[in-house]
């Protein structure tokens, strides 16, 4: 049967180890699977893949569980600094901001970028300013706070290390980035990514979130896809863009296209893509150990899962 | 004859008038003929691709002619923020700085990220205070200061307007980023970027230089490519990368692949695009009215133009 809309989310990926306790285990999946359906009522009312994408990583950005907004990260300062992107698949407008420190949600933030200035990428206190101008909810950074993020922080500090949360070796902390994509029941696809980065990453390190073609992208023509890993590997490989090209030029699938990337481009262990094409088709693949994840459709198919 | 290397470079691309006087035109195809000897020599010498588009880009950045280093245009805030990345089309290698304001050689620092830090693209004074563990070069802001450029500002600042230097209006003022793009005699390819942005620019917009895949791009399978025009349509069409993907599994040639692109992709007046492929080919292609270019090769080909 037809598929009339698709929605696919993640939660991040990595070494996530499959010996977590039950209830730890729980709590995640009920996060993704109450998200997912909040993603897939949406859709079932009608709402555009665009409002649903960035509908749906707000509510990642609010949980405390996931590293975007609330819950994100520390930088090697002690600070919260995130990042954000949303693409529209029907004429490839997009928006995206990094290193903003007191947006609630930077994917909306992303989203009025899109529709209201004649750029795409904000940085900083500049997209701060921006924001401001725009009426956005501002919040103090100690909203950002989990107690939790600061012990991984501090634990790296004392380190000198930087990393993904999932590689800090603390159970329940594999969640690079959350992203959601989705082919809605009008046929137009839309892609949007949000994150906190890496534990106590220095310098003002920009990652694949908020580039264009690297961690997120959407062309009604092909596919929408969102990345969630170590950043510099999708943004060596412009991994997003080349789903894209693969279905577009080299004429794989869905599916075909990211097995290829992940199993012979992509660095080993490096972490995981999801996608839909304009057929709702979904399709995940990673290669590391886990990604939380989920895709549910117009169809009755649903599912929520970390590993295989 | 085969051809055992080759080198294109780009001063920008815009609306530059057919009748500015001839003593200025002359200026201009000086400076871009001396520096294109000066990467020519280098290759003939041995040096690699990676030196060389890196030395090149150097060269731009040190003359107050181009948009990039000396001579950057201003900000919103009447300072001067630069950008540049590097690609070594070996491994596909890369680093890139955005909003810089103290560093008298963005593109040698972009190639420090690339060799001594884990990450790919820094920001800021993040990005600076990198440098300064690097040992890397500083200057006061007051260094980048030019005349023409601060005129143009506050001629822009007030109207309120943004603007790539070329569609401010005066005359010789057309280089809205600099590039090269290298193929060596070891068979190897690099491509390298820099810029000062767009004129009165705010809210830390970032355009396309630094962002791998879009203004900048390098593998030895294919092609190097560097981009010059409103930054946002190279970010959208993730233009660089798409060149590379036009070639690789659309297998057009690569003056083909950029014809296509500026004529059927890019949004007219955008800009445009130089590019080496792995055989030594060069090409270039825009769609605004002029660009500033050069190609040399090892079979004593030599040009600089600025349009048709």
């Amino acid at each position: 049967m037809k598929i009339k809309y698709s929605i696919v989310i993640h939660g991040g990926a990595g070494a996530i180890p499959k010996n977590v306790p039950e209830k730890d285990k729980k709590i995640y999946l009920d996060a993704l699977e109450h998200i997912l359906k909040f993603g897939n009522d949406l859709l079932s009312s009608g709402r555009t893949a665009l409002d649903t994408a960035e509908l749906v990583v707000r509510r990642f950005e609010d949980s405390p569980l996931f590293n975007a907004g609330k819950g994100a990260v520390f930088n090697s300062e002690g600070r919260n600094e995130l990042d954000a992107s949303v693409m529209d698949g029907r004429d490839r407008s997009c928006g995206a901001v990094t290193c903003v420190t007191r947006i609630k949600n930077p994917v909306t933030l992303a989203r009025i970028v899109m529709e209201k200035s004649s750029h795409i990428l904000l940085n900083g206190q500049g997209a701060e300013t921006f924001a401001k101008e725009n009426g956005m909810k501002f919040v103090r950074s100690s909203y950002f706070f989990t107690q939790k993020r600061y012990d991984q922080w501090l634990k790296l500090k004392e380190k000198n290390q930087t990393a993904l949360d999932h590689s800090s070796g603390l159970t329940n902390s594999a969640k690079g980035t959350v992203g959601c994509v989705v082919k809605d029941s009008y046929g137009d696809l839309a892609a949007a990514t949000s994150t906190g980065g890496m534990t106590n990453k220095k310098y003002g390190r920009i990652g694949d979130t908020p580039i264009i073609g690297a961690g997120n992208f959407a062309d009604n023509s092909t596919c929408a896809v969102s990345c969630t890993g170590t950043g510099e590997e999708f943004m060596r490989t412009v991994a997003a863009y080349e789903i894209h090209a693969l279905i577009k030029y080299k004429k794989l699938n869905l599916q075909q296209a990211l097995d290829h990337f992940t199993s012979t481009v992509l660095k080993a262990d490096t972490g995981g893509l999801i996608a839909v094409d304009r057929k709702g088709n979904h399709a995940y693949s990673f290669n590391s150990k886990g990604m939380y994840r989920g895709a549910a459709d117009s169809n009755g198919f649903f599912e929520v899962k970390i590993w295989e």
